[in-house]
């Protein structure tokens, strides 16, 4: 159903005839792939396709890749590294207090001289940063007027067009109008919180939960149910429903694509289910939906909002995590919110700054977007895949780690006698970011559970920081 | 105590000779003054400079024009058009409900056929555009990384290290780590309330107050406690005592520096018992100086923080009633609270925006904004004679009107018999917008007030507008 049309590209091909061969049989599991040079030999192509392409299946948990022995079909089996568990259902709501442990973990991550595997945005080295840039001077030189005035809620108009047509391609019908434009999707999701949710209210939230929702929370003085969450579809509908019988929540917040830090992306039936359960009961659905464009699939994974019927789901999202975090643009289609978002936003902020504004329309109209993306989406899928190799070939046995199918942070559950929060202060000493699973949750679970970014491209130096936080692991 | 170096003007100049003149009593009150083509000619200056002066003393009280007739040492008298009155002291701490009345007005805003007189930024004709602009876009170019790049709290340091260093000009001794870079003001004193005070908690206000600031107050779900406020020197601080030991105030915000809608200056021996006032209590003041700079009067005043000894200010500022309102960049110096509003700021928006934090600290450093600031505060301090002067000359009898020393807005009040809410109604439908008077409280008072903007280069279009205006309150 998408409409974000796709051009193939060779390695795609070459991984889609080696998925076939799979499934006919005539490759069988345990099987030894030809070697990449062969293969090159074989079908005509480079090197570095054959390579992506083996990389794509290792990800897609098709093929395995053993040291010093070559490229495998994977036997299905217990792997090496399962996913992490979710955690057990608990029937309390939470006052929210991350902000120390956060503080914490900022305070470090702002020394340069620090592997950033904590971080939680892209390195500008995967972002189109010299045509982004070159693009708001070309428009801050011919803006005039418009450049220095208010733009106030709804915000910039030309924007929120290319917003709309892009959300058509994942079956997000919105007019222009129905878009606010925000500092960020923080911004965003701050201000439908605020609009339909009060001090000492309860929320449903996943967990583990982005503990900057869980700060947004905290700081708004809500309070946090949190619903179990699975690392491969998402929240637990069924503990859902059965918290919306115990608790009065007053809205429900999910990651619904490539959820932070679990990478869950919840299947199609699954949102349409969210939505409905909290139709029926007139609880609105915040979802954040900032990940939804770094799929490594065939197809962009529709929102939540895309099953709503009710204006009851409040869609947010920005564009911090595909090109510009400093550019602080984002957006919120509040369905039938909007005139309360509108004043909520222009009392917080009065207006998202014009220029960043109009570059980034200006780059989504006429800059390469799509072609972007792709490239993108390349990159983050390799770098998840060999992350997740080093990880799964060092850490300690019991280790598991998500496996993602889009986004680019991992999350990795060490064995239960290990602790998270120890091994991230360690791991800083040895100038190595982390960011520990207790400021994932409002109750500080996940104390054996870290998150790992996979947005910088792959190094030497970064393989020498798995290899260390490996060797921590194995210490503590 | 002033730092901030004023070359003088040929203007200022003759306008000194004739304040000294009056103050010898070489000239008497009643006096009639030479002709501006008669001064021009005996003090060899041009006819514009004659202008100009005589605009200055007519601001500052000390000339006055009759129409028809010419430029006359004022009598001191009660005067045509008085100083609007403080109200009533209340001892009601309030819910506050603006936002509908604020909606109304700003949807009307939003059509360019308006004649802005309810407008509260300037006109981008007054603002150095262009300038600003090239810089956003030479910056942009040479930004790289640092431009797509999370800045997070406390924000951009070469933009910090610029505030600093012009806040040493009128007596605020910052570090650079003492400011957090904010979006626009408003964040600053949104992050700045949420950092002391919570829902249900009461804040004392000036009365008449800033809309924004009661709206940011009501989505808080805080309680205003409104102090009444003299448009000549500001905030009655025997009310505000009053009100202290009658309400549990959790703190204090004020405008110091030409209120809006005011106007009021207070002067610095009022800041200093206010903020002593405060601090007896332990009561943080939050201190909105947007307008400070736009003095129309020799020196720059200092802010109630230049007084504080215990870092209960937190002092809030922007750079959108001074350069661009659209790039949105404020700042706080929250004091004692800097960590608490680093959290807070981080939560809500993350980060402020790299480049339009970079084009600033650039224009401070390299761009003239001391030049910009004495072209554009001479141009406002003309404006606002020019407006007084037709609103004295047409509103009906018993109107008054205030007398800033700065910023660019007047508060009129008509007599008591006339409806404000009606006369906004009846220009909006003749094409004119104006702020009405109940939209600056909590309890709606003000019913029989507007303001009106001078933050537009004075045309015969805005002139016939004040015309129509006073007609229609002639006519209600």
């Amino acid at each position: 159903m998408s409409t974000v049309a796709e051009p193939s590209f060779l390695y795609e091909n070459l991984a889609g005839d080696l998925v076939r061969l799979v499934a006919k049989g005539t490759l069988k599991p345990g099987d030894r792939l030809p070697s990449v040079r062969q293969l090159s030999h074989q079908r005509n192509v480079s090197v570095s396709t054959v390579i992506q392409a083996y990389l794509l299946l290792e990800n897609r948990g098709v093929v395995e890749t053993r040291p010093q022995s070559g490229h495998y079909v994977r036997i299905p089996r217990e792997p090496a590294a399962p996913e992490p568990r979710a955690p057990r259902a608990s029937c309390q709501a939470t006052r929210v207090t991350v902000s120390d442990l956060v503080a914490r973990m900022y305070g470090a991550m702002r020394d340069p001289n620090i592997v950033p595997l904590g971080a939680g945005s892209l390195s500008p080295l995967l972002l189109p940063t010299e045509s982004l840039n070159r693009r708001m001077a070309a428009v801050a030189r011919a803006a005039g007027g418009a450049g220095v005035r208010y733009d106030p809620p709804p915000g910039h108009l030309g924007l929120r067009r290319q917003i709309a047509k892009r959300a058509a391609g994942f079956d997000v019908a919105l007019r222009p109008d129905d878009i606010v434009t925000t500092v960020g999707a923080m911004e965003a999701l701050h201000v439908s919180l605020r609009a339909v949710a009060s001090a000492g209210d309860t929320v449903a939230v996943e967990s583990p939960a982005y503990y900057g929702l869980l700060q947004l929370i905290e700081g708004l003085g809500m309070r946090a149910v949190e619903i179990p969450t699975n690392a491969g579809t998402g929240m637990d509908l069924d503990l859902l429903e059965a918290a919306l019988k115990v608790h009065r929540v007053k809205a429900c917040l999910v990651v619904t694509n490539f959820s932070n830090p679990t990478g869950a992306l919840m299947p199609d039936d699954a949102k349409r289910a969210l939505v409905q359960m909290l139709a029926k009961r007139e609880i609105p659905l915040i979802e954040d939906d900032i990940y939804g464009d770094l799929y490594f699939g065939e197809v962009r994974p529709r929102p939540a909002r895309a099953f709503d019927r009710d204006g009851l789901v409040l869609l947010c999202s920005s564009f911090s995590k595909t090109l510009a975090p400093g550019y602080r643009v984002g957006y919120v289609a509040p369905g039938r919110f909007q005139e309360r978002v509108e004043r909520l936003k222009f009392a917080q902020t009065i207006a998202t700054p014009s220029l960043p504004q109009m570059a980034i329309a200006d780059f989504l109209e006429h800059g390469g977007y799509e072609r972007h993306l792709r490239r993108l989406r390349r990159s983050l899928a390799d770098q998840v895949a060999r992350v997740s190799a080093a990880i799964t070939s060092r850490f300690p046995q019991g280790t598991r780690i998500s496996r993602p199918q889009g986004g680019f942070v991992l999350w990795v559950e060490l064995p239960s006698n290990k602790n998270a929060l120890e091994l991230h202060s360690r791991a800083l000493a040895e100038g190595i970011s982390l960011a520990p699973g207790p400021i994932f949750s409002a109750k500080q679970r996940f104390g054996s559970c870290f998150r790992v970014s996979c947005g910088f491209p792959w190094s030497d130096a970064i393989d020498r920081s798995i290899a260390t936080v490996a060797r921590i692991a194995a210490e503590i």
